[in-house]
């Protein structure tokens, strides 16, 4: 299923690299009809210190040291992200394990409003285009039971903010959201399309 | 996989009946862990006259209706819904084919706001207890050859407003939407969850 703008892209003969091993992001992409190819950033995302940097500034850093991580091919797109949940100012990343999940979940998250922050980072050959995008999530007052129930039956190791909003919690838990419902999956997708789209139609 | 809401309702000994042919009420009702049956509203739709009615009327009487054209065994709970698309004050309902389709595309959702409402009518024996939900939508400009490439790929017959939210056009067309996303889909399923939530816990 090539998209127009996948066809253009091959028309052009410009091809796209996707920087992240997050399903949901390969996923989104493919839904987007894109073509991409798999690559994985030599970059170790713990060594930098959250304490130093705005939520904005910190998701753009990693986006950006990922792509500046990663080797870029002539005629090639690299696209790299980070995304985190920000709860009252403090940035929730993922939880070492399942406790920590569940204490994230009800005391954070639960009867409560947060934001979730992708920085997404562009590139080509020399050139790195970087934005944020973020989303308002709306939680209802969760049970124990619920959340029990949730992290018995998902894994979240691997999900910042322990919580996918497209599983059970998602459903059961947000009230209302206002921005990108894809953002909240880890790749404001609509921005990255339209990215995509000004970067072909410059060719 | 049993959400401890559902265990709830099977020790209470009541059963959840979806009056719906929609396959994704179907499937968001099974991601919130419930068993349920699926009966079908013996009512047709299209006898209500749009021209009458405000959208919210309009989405409450429709749900109301094929409720009430189902009967309801004793300890059942039953939910039927019904979703619009509202923009400029005009109800865009399923298109006849797939030049409306694409003309609603083009001309009316492509780079403005629409709303999307859902009537949900919860009832027992007797007891009929409805709502509405909406969320609003906002659209990008669209191109001819993304709207073909969509409607090609995707069947919108059974569609309000000619769109799924969760398909290709949905991620290179959404920029943002304030309220429930699963609302677009065509279930509140926040509120349905806690409707049901309630009934079970005055039982």
């Amino acid at each position: 299923m090539h998209s127009p703008l996948a066809q253009e892209l091959k028309n052009k003969g410009i091809s796209l690299l996707l920087g992240s091993n997050s399903l949901r992001r390969h996923e989104l992409m493919a839904m987007c009809g894109f073509t991409f190819q798999i690559v994985k950033p030599s970059y170790n995302e713990a060594i930098l210190d959250q304490n130093r940097y705005s939520a904005k500034d910190y998701v753009l850093t990693q986006a950006e040291n990922k792509a500046k991580s990663i080797k870029i091919p002539e005629n090639s797109v690299l696209i790299c992200a980070d995304t985190v949940v920000v709860y009252q100012n403090t940035i929730l990343e993922k939880p070492k394990d399942h406790n920590e999940a569940k204490a994230m979940i009800l005391g954070q998250l639960s009867d409560s409003v947060h934001t979730v922050i992708t920085g997404v980072c562009i590139s080509q050959l020399g050139d790195y285009q970087s934005f944020i995008d973020e989303t308002q999530v709306k939680f209802n007052a969760l049970n124990e039971a619920e959340v029990d129930f949730y992290l018995e039956n998902f894994d979240v190791l691997d999900r910042a903010g322990s919580y996918g909003i497209q599983e059970f919690i998602g459903l059961v838990g947000v009230q209302s959201i206002i921005g990108d419902y894809y953002n909240i999956m880890g790749l404001p997708i609509n921005k990255v399309y339209q990215a995509i789209k000004q970067i072909t139609l410059s060719k």
